[in-house]
């Protein structure tokens, strides 16, 4: 079983320590294999809506526009997955413009391809972990617009599972601001947060656990 | 495999209409044996916030202030049910009052209960289907709420499938107002949306698939 | 300048507490006259949907199938109102089905009457209130929920204003679940959230300040 | 009375289209100075979450981090503004990486700077207009991140007014697919779609009006 991780966010901080967490508990659990994609050190230029990539049939790249920056190989680990958490702080009640960037970029890889990467993440095991340095900040939205890009990509999507006092129910959920004068500028912060480090231990078993019946049961 | 229809709507009508296609969708596609629980015809009353479903261990009843009215049925009837289709027309950009007072009476299947009810829809297939009178008038919205309860309730959730051109990534979303003076009056307005009927004969094949694999994987 | 706080709430706790603290904000620093309309002691039907209030031109009643019971009156109410705070405790992801109901009873307010009620929300200033029992356990969800009401009723939907540390950018919000053994089922538990206490009061102020614009603009 | 128009998208096509439509409807009826500025023309890189912004107090500069792309000249013309509408085509079920790139970088006009850029968009009237290639694709909960962003400005936010048929309550939606072979691809395609004309020109009277009342209400 492989889950990956996809950190969206611009420094290494609190969602990569959540990140950390979430897959540390998946591959406890079940023994996951796991990585994480940092795209901060990315290079992902953003789609530019050309359709190039709808209509292209024999095309070796999944994007025939911008080719040459670090998608193709992302894409390439992507299809190895089981399971993929996407992780972001909160930014305005969403997702950072970086992890949006590559939402966008996996457009070749929907159903309207005509090519291989056509559904590659159909029925991978989705779930989303987000840091917010507000309560009730967008957390909820954000998760929400993650799970909104996973349907669209016809992944399954999972919450955070039965345990009780779950933190959030739609995925692992961290609260950043718990410093009272330098805030969200505390690079582990989340780890105060007992109900953060929680939701991301249950989160990772929850798409574990949903990667096993999956695997097991196609 | 069974998959129950639950219709929130007060009239048979569209939602009825488009509820039928998913259910025949996936009969044909998997088997399935399906049934439509309308909630017009029951009697639920709403949930009066008293946690004595929370507190309760041994009490046969899953409410026990409310007793006597049809939750039990209705209940005993879900937990048969590998996949639930919650259906309900677009009421101010949500579900229905009356498919919203179902929702918040099953309080004692969650985590939090102590008796046989706890976490009985864990890892059964969720999925949404809505009919709205407007155009972007809340559809998503509703189909979003009709998530947010699945995954609250621990529940596998899944979009419309593969296909191109679903009508709607999220779920079965059908519109009622085609007629130029009638507008949603008329009981199968629906039929005349090709995407509605797509979306739901999507949805019924994706839902009647992800049972399968669950029952297998388990 | 008057602003009704409508609680839909099966219990008197924390929902009216915090709609109580709101309001008095409201009142100290715009001397608005405020009131509360308690759903729970109000007897009303749910919509069933029959239209029957968009085709009446003369009829008294808002609802001529289901009058008799208590929506005209606090339609009455509402009308004089130039604020209006939607209060209620999160359940499922979303309002009480209480609430729902209510909603749903006043479409004989929208654009598509042709008597009397017509458009009668219209430019009044919405805000939401909400307490949930766990953390991003639906509060945003229920607030996006309450303003997609205020929105197709044509009101003006402010959030909670330019005060730093909100609790909440999109309305008061707050937490019930802070008793470690008794959850919320103590009924002034969000007393001891700050930061409930803090959006509430900022909530107040917010709709006050919009009310006397829009009253001194039209 | 100035309204600007944010365009998100990476070509000139049907978001364009629709958000000329609802500038012309705010400039015919309210006789509204209107500009579109185009951020496909723009050089703007995403937020680094340095947090500068936030603890600068003399810096000249919005972002001290990221100054010589095009922020600050985008900033000083929306201070201009009474209005705001921010457009996008629906990708992934929200607005364009290039408009959340534009987002995330208005951190420093937040209540938690202690410069010039303090709150400078508070007050101001926002609207949102979106344009999607699917039905039901993610047009309303794109609407509803651009509102999410709204209410975090605090700004006030406004739907598609009192209209019958609004095409969308929450906002101005347009679909691109109906084309039967090339879809969205088709640069105008909106303008085969009533609907969408119609909530871009209600839209924009609805902004126009609300500027009007809070410029004068202040």
């Amino acid at each position: 079983m492989k889950i990956i991780g996809i950190n969206g966010s611009p420094r290494k901080a609190n969602t990569y320590t959540l990140l950390k967490i979430l897959l540390q508990s998946a591959e406890k659990t079940y023994s996951a294999k796991t990585e994480i994609i940092e795209l901060r050190r990315k290079k992902i230029k953003p789609c530019i809506g050309c359709f190039k990539c709808s209509d292209q049939t024999e095309e070796d790249y999944a994007c025939p526009s911008l080719k040459g920056d670090d998608m193709e190989e992302i894409i390439t680990q992507l299809i190895e997955a089981d399971g993929i958490i996407f992780g972001s702080p909160v930014y305005f009640g969403g997702v950072t413009a970086q992890l949006k960037a590559f939402m966008d970029r996996t457009q070749p890889l929907l159903r309207y391809s005509k090519n291989k990467f056509k559904n590659c993440l159909r029925n991978k095991v989705g779930g989303a972990l987000v840091v917010g340095g507000n309560r009730n900040g967008g957390l909820e939205a954000t998760i929400q617009g993650i799970h909104h890009y996973c349907f669209i990509q016809d992944m399954v999507v999972v919450g955070t599972g039965p345990d009780e006092q779950p933190g959030c129910y739609l995925g692992a959920a961290g609260f950043s601001g718990t410093h009272p004068t330098k805030g969200s500028r505390v690079l582990d912060a989340v780890l105060s947060d007992p109900l953060a480090v929680y939701s991301a231990e249950v989160l990772g078993r929850r798409v574990g656990e949903m990667c096993n019946i999956i695997e097991a049961g196609r």
